[in-house]
């Protein structure tokens, strides 16, 4: 029995909340479970200058933890006066799994930048970050398209992400934290909506693991990635009753 | 007339939501209209260093703003490296304003840092975070009784904030951003529940400001202050009915 | 009886020097009593980058205390790699005290820096670096009208500051540092020399205080500083006899 | 055919050198064609602050490119005042890397820290930087193994690491810098001696990639890391004539 | 001819002024002409680490410059964030200087620090703090043997510093600014007040110069540096008539 | 008996291996003994701000220590976010040295980068970045001659550097770690093949010393200096046999 009470393939509760902030050009409360992340999306109508005169664009992404989102209070990134390794690997893995399915040549050379915000944190936050990002993203396209700036979205299908690990010897889908505490082995999968793999980051926390148990946690993932991409599309409106 | 419709004492919609973290030992989500603020109480089993062997505690508080908590998206301070001039001040002023209402020698030497995390702004953020934090620290405090740590609140009154300022030559309550980067002068009144002055900081933006003219605002500012206690007496089941 | 022997409402010895330094625009040291910071004004061809192309200019403030200004010696905030909340409230408040009497559309895009060094702090190191600061840059002003880049002195009064305090019960004026550190309400005032308030800043160190309280300290405020702007002219050669 | 001419499941020239450095308790220059990485082992007779008086000793690294490893010059961190988001996404894999074949409880309260600096660059620093550290680790522990500190080398298996990537279609072993930068896709892989994974992380740099293209880099990499660690033991002398 | 009209072997007008600082254990306001550098020294009870239990002292050293010290105004070191390397070398070496005539095993486990701030800059800086320097770091060694903390004091000579250059061809003593800037070479020299020689740092500016030149200059220092210790004594009190 | 055997006047065993990197447009690994510094000269096609538009190009120099080129590991300037006043010191010096005979106007409005890092370090890291430097700077400038940049070489002679110092009464060329941790004094001396004086930095380590023993580190020098530049030009391939 998982420490939830979930089954071994089950998601947290999923909820994906879009137009959460009034000025963003998207936005995306995402929550998995007790973890709640706030993304937004803000267009910039400049390029960083390896771009300047290419015609792309770019998008880059940040991320932050409120300093009481943890069970305990964590310094303030910015009183501190530099963003941890942990942040920095987070937000450069957000970037990148956005832009692998972003056309750079389609929306001109603008750059929109999202912010993923961690309201609460309960294990997950990067992936609930790209989750929610992607719907960000798309509404930030859906207004450029609807402003008739450009005349489709840029986007090659739909990216989400999940993490699956190893707790007390089963593959589990999602873990939280009371889970990711203690796993043997830890994975996050940035997974497209039609099976490709963005990025795999996988960790043996205690010994190593086998070619089997990682096939293992990644079909878990996919499954997990096929009901998200489920609530992205809810969320954004792209889905029948 | 205002921008937003509202008479010149009027308050914008008040709304101060308890228990909104999980892992806080207080936390209030203070909304001024579109102004959102989510204000966190941690205790901190350690004092600073001035304080060691003197049996009193402190109260400390932190502000920042989520880079896309404004109209236009700001740089996020964690990634400059530093926090402007503008968080410094407000921080200690929140700091302060805790402060004047709390008996530091009423709970051991403990630490309780507040973390007021602008989600939204529209104006107005060092009142609602000055307004919301105070009821973060009661719950802490409540806690602490709960748990039988101290027997006593260590609070002398409650304190509540909000501006004044002088609009296209009104004095008007409260202002939102429309009013406030456009005002003549600006004062934010930090008040205690029986009428008290704890902190007053004025300023003309265009021309100075007459001694009259000041204490206009003054009054306005206890109307305001008045109310605003008594929603935190609401959020904190403190009131009938 | 206050610790220096001085009556309620009266000020420390003043003493505004000018041309102290051979090399700014405007120089002024001024002293209140044993509180002496040196203030300079630079003229700079360039505005900061929001008022390029607008045919504005600036004014602009840095502060600073030596070292061994202060009874025990303070670390170094260029050695400490930052400027603390305090330097930055300081500097803010005097900038901005100074724009509100200049005619920023007067002297065309060019930046006057204004530069507070407190070379010995006795209390009131703010209080003295605004007042100071008005005259070197009423100088610096001076000689571009004297070198034909302007023809007339963009200034729309003087402006000075003074330190009003409750101590042992009583209203004082201009607090030095023994009654600083022991006051039970501290506020400062930067009012203008036609009586108009330009910032107001009270804080209740101890108790609230009452309106009434504040009223006699704004009082012996306006004393204060219609003293303190006579220096001013009389600093500048501005007066007869 | 690859750009280097080498075979698609062809390591570059391998050299593991050992005791390069008169200092350091362990040290290692590994090549991997052009690519070169020094490092070193430092037994530190502190840990870190969360470890204290647990009895468990820790493992850490830190890496670093000289400034003209790199085609062109890079700007120099220190300098800069701050590591990149890749050094530290680097330096915390090596880390990792390295703990995971360690006995934490097996040295003591003591911390061995690895340095990888890049001497020259041309794809692969972060393999050849583990493959070289764990040759400089093994060193320091039998160091202190001869100086009667251990009685067993607190290791369980040897760790080496190796890139594979998918370049113009092909699956590709142990990518240089021409096929880097114009790889489909790119991954990393941390497998111990035995075939256990340690670490994975792969990414698409262009379209998402198939399970299967994905297990194709596994099988490169395993016979990568095989080799790899062949030369290990050759370098430490536990490998007959 | 000089530009000052001064002879090649005199000095500038010297003046050092001793307890110009309230506060400081020493004091001295040493002027060259129109370089004045303000020099306090403070006795602090710890020393750094690595002296702790070691039964010796501590001198060090602080440099800094007021940003309108010079002709056009410099940043404000506090405000970048960091010290130039300029200034870490002059305080290095006024550091340097002073240990050098100090015993550090006579004053017990504490620190003099001492704070040199240039209020105004007119060529040799450092050779004036050195100076200076000295005078307050002997009145606050002599302030502790007055209180009985130490018998004698821990002083084995005096040490004054000079610059001396090669201007126009000719060998010069004191550079100002307008030699300084364009001289052929440049050298400061540390000497005791018996001859010893403390610290050189002789620098070609445009050709390399030759053994004649520089003892050419060695002996002009010689000449100056006996000079500056009489003023010394003279400021210290130290001399008849 | 020197520690290390040598008479007084002899050099450690000096090694100057050039392209020793594959990016460089120029490199020598510069080895005095157990002293191993890495030098690299990097064309750069931008000049510094001053010098836009002059037609003079630049010489300026990076230095840097590797954590464990020391006896024991040193904490890594990048990871503390900022280089010692040491490094600055050395890193100001060589880019001096190096000027000194270059002419700035010979190579067109570019910068040419030093970087030296030291890879091993027995004392005398700074005259072997010296030493090496000048061979890595003349290999750049013969590549731009090579390739029709420029017509003639801007170099007006060649630039080497020694330490000599006071070792147990007796004056000793090239000191090594063992000497110079306990040497009396300790001068860094940066001559021209031809004699002349460049940089002079001396210091007296315990005593202020003489002007003769002054001069008898200079006599050591020069011949060292004069070895030195022997071992350049064989490097550089200009010496016959």
């Amino acid at each position: 029995m998982r420490p939830s009470g979930r089954a071994v393939d089950q998601l947290r509760e999923i909820s994906l909340e879009i137009n959460v902030n009034r000025y963003a050009e998207g936005s995306c409360l995402a929550k998995f479970g007790n973890t709640h992340v706030l993304c937004t999306a803000s267009i910039d109508e400049k390029v960083p200058p390896f771009l300047r005169n290419t015609g792309k664009g770019w998008v880059t992404a940040e991320y932050g933890m409120l300093p009481r989102s943890t069970h305990t209070r964590s310094d303030r990134e910015a009183a501190k006066g530099k963003q941890s390794g942990r942040t920095q690997e987070i937000q450069r893995l957000i970037g990148r799994a956005l832009r692998a399915v972003t056309k750079l040549d389609g929306f001109g050379e603008r750059q929109i930048k999202i912010d993923c915000d961690v309201i609460q944190a309960d294990g997950g936050t990067r992936t609930a970050a790209i989750t929610g990002s992607y719907v960000a993203l798309h509404q930030a396209f859906r207004l450029m398209k609807d402003m008739g700036v450009i005349t489709a979205l840029p986007l090659i299908g739909q990216v989400a992400a999940v993490s699956c690990g190893i707790h007390q010897g089963k593959n589990v889908l999602d873990l939280d934290y009371a889970e990711d505490s203690e796993a043997e082995a830890d994975a996050n999968f940035v997974l497209t909506s039609n099976g490709g793999i963005v990025e795999i980051q996988g960790t043996a926390e205690k010994d190593p693991f086998s070619e089997e148990q990682f096939l293992g946690l990644l079909q878990l993932a996919r499954k997990g990635v096929t009901e998200l991409t489920v609530h992205q599309r809810q969320a954004l409106g792209l889905m029948q009753g």
